[in-house]
Parts: C-alpha cells; structure tokens; sequence
C-alpha cells in the first residue's frame, strides 16, 4: 500500500486503521443514471457511515434537470434508501447532505460550468475540502471529450499546487483498440495519465484482490502455480439474466467487449502475473502489464473461440424471449451474447497452458469463477483400483456468489477397496470472517479519494487489452451471426467443442 | 491391491466391488477380553451383515470357561448388540451363530488342542472352511509361545497345500528391541512371516489409509511435500482419558512404548515415505522401512524429548486423581503417560525437516492428526500492512475425531486495507461421503482373512521402531521420575519448552 499523506492524523505504524480520506468533495455527472443511483451513491453513504470520508465531505451533482440542492438531496436520498449497503443513521445522513449541491446544466453550457466552479469553490470555503476535486463521469463515453473540455477550459481540471483533481470514468473504455486510444486521447489532453481512474468494480471485489493475497502471502500454492503442475485455466463469469433494458448499450458490443475485455482479462493478469516487488500501483502495473503483452491467440480463432447468441426458451422457471425479440435488438443482430476464447501467455511460468476465458448471459447459474485446473498426477499407484472417475485437482476462486475458495482433490472412498473419488474442500468468506465485505464500489471510490490506485487498470492495460480482443473481434465480423443456444443452459455447443478439441470440458459451476 | 485368489467369483475388471472373503474360519484365543467383545466380535458381525464374509465362515472360541456353544454365542451375541457399528439382523445373525464353536481348555491342555483340531476338521466338512483358518491371539504377549507352541504340536499352523492358516497378534510387540525380537523368534518358530498378522489397528483407519491416496493420488500436495516447503511435521494423538483399567498393562510401559513405537511411528512412515511403485504389501514395506530407518534422534535427548505424568486436577468437568494415585499404580511409578520425541529423517526429502511426535493421556481433548506445517513465504509483497499474526501454511490430516483434512493458509480480510488473516479450509469425511467409514477392525480383520496384508506392520518394522525409542527409553530411565502435568492440560512445560527451543509451538488442536 502507498503512504497515504492525505490523511497525516492516523498513526502510521498501524496499517490495520481504516484508512480515511483527506478533505475531498466529489462532482458527478450523469445523476440520474443506473451507475449513479445502485453504486456510486449508495457507496458514498456507506463510506460516510464507516467514517471513512471526511467531515467536510461534498458531492456536488450535475445534470440538465431543473433541480435545487434540495431535489438532488431527495434522489441520494432514495437511492440510499433502497441501495446501501450498511444500515441507515440519520445523523450520518443529516452531516453527509449538508454537503449536497446541485448545479444544473448541459455537458455544453458555460454558464452551468462557470457555476460548477463557484460551487467548488464555495465548499472549498464552506465545507474545507481544500480544493481537492473527483470528477466523476457517470456518463456515456461520447460525453467524456465535451465534459473533459468544459472542466478543462473553466479551469477545474488543473489543481493548485498541494491539492488535487481527478477524473473517474467506467468501461467500456472504448470499442476496439483505435478508440481507446482515442478517448485516452481526450481525457489526456486533460488530465494527467496519474489523475485517470478507470474503474473495473471487479477489481474492487474482496475476493479478485484475495487472488494476490492468496498466491502471495502463502507458501502452500505458488510451488504448484506454473505450469509444471498446471494443466489449464478457466475464467468464468456468467450471467443468469438477459440484457434487461441494456439493448442501446449492448447492441454491437456484445459479450467480449463488455466482460472480457476488462474484467476477465484483469483477472487473469492477477492469477497469471508474477509476484510484484511491491503492493502499489506501479509495482502491480508493471507485473499486469508484463502477462497481457505476453499473451498470444492461438492461430486458428475458429477452433480456439467461440460464440453464441441466446434463443427464447426457460431459464429460472420463466419462459423467456431469445436476444433478437427483446426491444431495441435487431431482429438479425449479429453481437455475442456468449464469448469464449482461448488464450496463451508466452511466458515460462504459464509456457503451455491454455487459459480459457468464457462469458454469457442466460447461462444455467449466475456466477463468476477463477478454476486452475491442475495435471493428474504422473503415477497413480492405486491404478489397479478404481480410478477411473478421478479427476483433475483443481483450486477454483469463487469471485461470486458464495465468495471464498474450494480445492478439489481425490480422497479414497471409506470402504474396504482402495477407490479414490474427487471431494472438495472449502473455504468460505462468509463462514471465516465476522467482517463484512465492502461493496466494490466503496473500496474503489475511497481508493479515488485517496488517490491509492493499485486498483484501476492503467491505459496501457486497456490498449493491451484490446489488442488481444481485436483479431478476435476481427474474425467473428467476417462470419455472421452468431451460434443460437438455449436460455438457462451453459452455452453453444460451439464452445463445448472448443474444449473438446483440446480433449478438455467446461467446469460446470 | 494384490490379486485375489481367495474369491475367483468376484469379477477381477471391476476392482469396486467390495472384496470378499473366501471360505474361511477364526479360531479366537481371549475370548472374554475387552478387545474380543468390544473389536474382534462386533467387527465380525458387521463384516458379516455387509456381506463379505463367505456363507460358512466359522468363530470357535477357545477359553478356560466351561461353555457350551450356545453360551459363547450368546457372549458374542451380547457384545455384537452392543458394540456393532450397523444394524441388528435377526436372519444375518442366526446365519454367522450357526458357525459358532466353543473349546473349553487352558493353553497347556493338550486335550483341548486336540479338540480344537478336530473342531476345525468338523468345520471344514460341515461348514465348508476348507481348511483355511486365522487364529486371532486376543491374550497377553506372555502366553503367545505357549499357543503357537501347541498349535504347532497339534498340526494346527501347517496348512495343506492350496489351504493357509495364518495368526493374528495385538500390540505391544514386546518391550524393547530384545524382547520384540524374542516374540518374533516365538512366533516365527510355528508361522513363516507372511502368515503373522500384525494389528495395528490406526492403519484400519479411514484416514489414516487415505495419508496415501491424498499424497499420491493428487498433483497438488506432493510438490511441496518436502523440505523446500516444510518447515516440520507434528503427529499428535491426544486423550483425555487416563489409564481407565489398564493399571496392570500401562505401569512400566508407558506412553512412548504404548503409542509412539506403534501408532505414531507407522503415522510418521506413512507421512514420510517416498511413494511406493504400487499399493501392495511388499512395495509399503520396502518405502515404510526406507522411512523407519532413516530415522535418526537428535544428539541431546534431553533437549529434544520430553515426559510427563498426569497430576490430579479437573478434566472434563470432573475431579479426577493423578497418575500415581490410580488403583494399581505404584505411587513412585516412573512411567510416563505423556511423552513427546524429536526425530529427524536422514532423506534428501526431509533433511532439515523435524518430526515432533506427542502422546499423552489426560489430555485437553481426544484428538489424532497429523500437521505437515510449512515455511512462511520467502517474501511478502503485503509486509507494509498487518502481516504480524500472519502463520505459517498447514495441512492437517485429522484422523479422530472430525475425520477429513484441514488447510490453513493467509487470506485477505474484508476491508479497505490490505489484511491478511490465517482461515481453515475444510474437507469432512462426514460431510463428503454418503458411504459410512468402517470400523478398522473390520477392514483388518477382512484384510487378514482375504491375505491382503498392505496395512500390517511387519517385524523389520517393529524391530526399527525400537531400535529408534529405546535410546530415548533408557535417556528416560537414567532419569527418574516424569515431569507432573496439570490433567486437562496440554502436557508438561518440557514438551513446550522442546518446541520453544526450536522457535516453534505445538498446535493447540
């Protein structure tokens, strides 16, 4: 962790403190969305009842809507209400609304600008927040240039000395390589490359930065983690639901460009990635950006990937439309709902072991998995015995739900043969710790207001990213539609022979 | 599993189904003992229900009481009722009591022996044993040349071709190496090595077996399952009872000649042996006496051992007297019913690596296991943040109670910071298996009637198992009186002060 100078009252001798920001407010664009009112808002409070925000903490809201401070209040208000996760104390309310404003304008307003200056510097006044700014783009990234000019052009960009201003934005952080490169582009032009977060919630999650504390601090899993032992890897998330209302959002993105170019890609830099010298932001890039330039595709992408489209059927008990019926899809729509790639990483830890990265939506079970699949062993001295159903080990990360670790393993079978069958053995977040998980969202924006950002993919993370994605992209626009497959099952057979072909199989989670 | 000749009906391609034995009988000497009513016979009864005894397996008892053969089945009767791990059947028991014989006679009566041989030639007309016969010797060491001598005198240990008698013999297998030799000498004057049954009844135990199947079975334990990685080894088996009736057997043997020269030291063999070229008898034996005679003691035993004697004190709620205060117990009695061993394995394996071996009676709580605890990573990337009560790496084979097997490892605890904290990863054998374990006597007693001889300690065993303690026995001797221990405790400050010298701690299990 980076000495946090922010915060010069807490003893630094004792890491185990929470760690509390300094004075700090925060603006948000794009109050009225889904991000705003779930996560952003509801972690704010959370934060501000942990005490982890400072007493002066403001949150200035922005939108076109004709509201006073008061409205904006109204709608942290509900969406606390409904979203927060820790319990609601009206004396913690009552402080952190005290630091509400609302300023009211478009993305292209100079006056609503100006305005939002004056406020700013209003609570640095008022509230001491000392000058110490997030922007935080809870918009459309075809917003962010116009915004990023406006917040540059009336001077709220550039911090006086000793103090700070950051922009925070959220995936997708662009469509393909090119306009990634492109919207870095013009929030650089801006901001520093050290003030950029980019926010990948996965990162936050307790159990993703369990994966670096789990390898690391223990003696017992790093021997076997290579690819000596190792015989593959399988990333999982999926996803139960359907797009929901997200079809202006989804359609043309699809499934690889939502899920697996940040999220499944940054997992697998943190279980594929050497040990960094250090638990800070450079130490850990550093490490995540050696993996995913090292990582290569197989060169035939029609045997080593796979997609797959959702058609009507049952999922859940409930009959369910496929994705070219539900409103706002095209009825010939050519985007992903199931992606499944097979990846390398060049390196002579993992020299061999294919990496399998899959994501799907109305998929049998909502869950997100890191499996390490290991070799059998090389002698089985039991061979006379039955052996036959033993499988392979394997340590499998439950990301979520059900957070914590299992390890499968064979044990003999009581009885009087020599039988040995695969058990698990498990470790549950829930059932070992009495503390409670953060949210995601609390834990990242706290890191924003710290200015701590270990856990924020870096541009070059994102361009590397892309460049892995884009072949495959690539590819998949040169051949159609993708395979249909049934709602509520494990995805198209495409993907299953994918494995096969490989003389492997999908875990079933 | 070595071939099974006794039983050609059994399909030999489908090696799950369970073993049975061929025809067969037991003569058992000790009728009336603890161990035959609360082992040998219910252990029958239940082989008997689970069907894999032959139809006409035959039980003579042979005592001095003056029975008839109904007055020993209902001995057996009794004992099987209240002792059998599974369910009463009227028809499974009425099948096995009509194989029941009783000879009345004392080890010196010839009549008697003579009776027992036409007993047996009776059996194999009417109940069709085929002249395959186990005597189990539930009866003193001391009396064990004696009934070998007239089983040899009666033409009851010579088999006729295609036909096998063998015996079955209990710890203690002497008392030193001379006196062990001694009894092998006795015994082996009547049955060649192959037909003398060693009981050691912890290898019966389910989990103590699967010490073999977790190692070799698996990919994942076996690479850190040396010196590399572990920083040493602790076999523990702790009661919480004293020494009960045993007054007459336990004065003068003590702790380290009860449990640590059998049990324990077969544990350590199993932990430490290099993985055998198959799952049978003779390839065991060669890894297990590899193990036993690279055993070596540290150079000061008074450093690297230690004893103790139960004091009285509380227990379980209850009051209850010292060691020295039991009926039957001299009140300078220098035998120690706690006793705790260094012992170091000369192997590139486990060069380095320490064995720390404790038993003791009156203990906190009944429990064997086995620790395999491992070095601390070589760095921590997270030392800046509260690592102090960070341990070290275990797996713990829990072999009573709670059978299954525990690793212990650093986890991230939920929060802002990064905290790492030791949490248990589990696997139940309860939890995991709907099969039921059976009782190891069972499994031993069907292992001696089958001829299936992988878990019996052989004599070369027994002899390297004194060769190791009576060194550390005679250190004791010249020492007078063990160190007194609170009962309920975890044993004298010496075995705490042993490990404390080395830098390290038992496991409070």
């Amino acid at each position: 962790m980076t000495d946090q100078p922010v915060n010069p009252l807490r003893d630094p001798a004792d890491r185990r403190l929470p760690r509390i920001a300094g004075p700090c407010g925060m603006v948000l664009f794009g109050v009225t969305g889904d991000l705003s009112r779930k996560k952003v808002m509801p972690a704010i409070y959370d934060l501000a009842n942990r005490g982890l925000l400072p007493p002066g903490f403001s949150l200035v809201g922005f939108a076109r809507r004709d509201w006073a401070d008061e409205d904006f209040a109204q709608i942290v208000h509900d969406a606390v209400r409904e979203h927060s996760r820790t319990e609601f104390r009206e004396e913690v309310w009552n402080q952190l609304a005290e630091g509400f404003r609302f300023v009211q304008g478009d993305f292209d307003d100079d006056v609503a600008f100006d305005q939002l200056r004056r406020t700013i510097e209003e609570l640095d006044q008022a509230r001491g927040t000392r000058g110490n700014h997030a922007f935080y783009l809870a918009i459309p990234p075809t917003f962010f240039g116009a915004v990023a000019a406006q917040l540059k052009e009336h001077g709220l960009a550039e911090p006086n000395p000793g103090q700070w201003r950051r922009v925070v934005v959220e995936k997708p952080f662009g469509h393909d390589l090119a306009s990634a490169r492109e919207l870095n582009d013009i929030l650089g032009q801006v901001f520093d490359s050290g003030s950029i977060f980019r926010i990948d919630h996965y990162l936050g999650k307790e159990t993703v930065q369990n994966i670096l504390a789990m390898r690391f601090a223990n003696n017992l899993f790093e021997p076997v983690w290579n690819s000596n032992y190792v015989d593959h890897v399988q990333i999982t998330m999926a996803e139960d639901v359907g797009i929901g209302g997200r079809a202006g959002y989804y359609d043309g993105v699809g499934a690889a460009r939502d899920v697996i170019q940040n999220h499944l890609l940054q997992l697998m830099a943190l279980v594929a990635m050497e040990e960094p010298t250090a638990f800070d932001a450079e130490s850990l890039r550093v490490e995540k950006l050696k993996v995913l330039s090292s990582i290569t595709l197989p060169k035939r992408l029609d045997l080593s990937t796979a997609r797959g489209q959702y058609a009507a059927g049952w999922a859940g008990g409930q009959q369910v439309i496929g994705f070219c019926e539900e409103d706002g899809i095209a009825k010939d729509s050519a985007t992903e709902t199931y992606a499944a790639v097979t990846l390398n990483v060049e390196t002579r830890r993992w020299g061999g072991v294919p990496f399998y990265l899959r994501t799907g939506k109305r998929l049998g079970r909502r869950v997100t998995e890191v499996a390490i699949v290991f070799k059998k062993a090389p002698h089985q001295p039991f061979s006379a015995t039955a052996t036959e159903e033993l499988g392979q080990n394997a340590i499998v990360i439950r990301v979520q739900p059900d957070e914590g670790m299992t390890i499968r393993f064979g044990s003999k079978v009581p009885g009087t043969a020599m039988e040995i069958r695969d058990v698990n053995m498990d470790f549950a977040y829930g059932g070992s710790f009495t503390e409670a998980s953060p949210e995601a969202y609390e834990r990242l924006i706290l890191d924003v207001l710290l200015g701590d950002p270990p856990l924020f993919p870096r541009h070059e993370e994102v361009e590397l990213s892309w460049k892995i994605l884009d072949p495959i992209l690539a590819h998949w626009a040169a051949k159609g539609r993708p395979e249909p497959y049934a709602s509520g099952g494990w995805g198209p057979a495409g993907a299953d022979k994918m494995l096969a072909r490989d003389g492997r199989a999908w875990r079933r989670p």
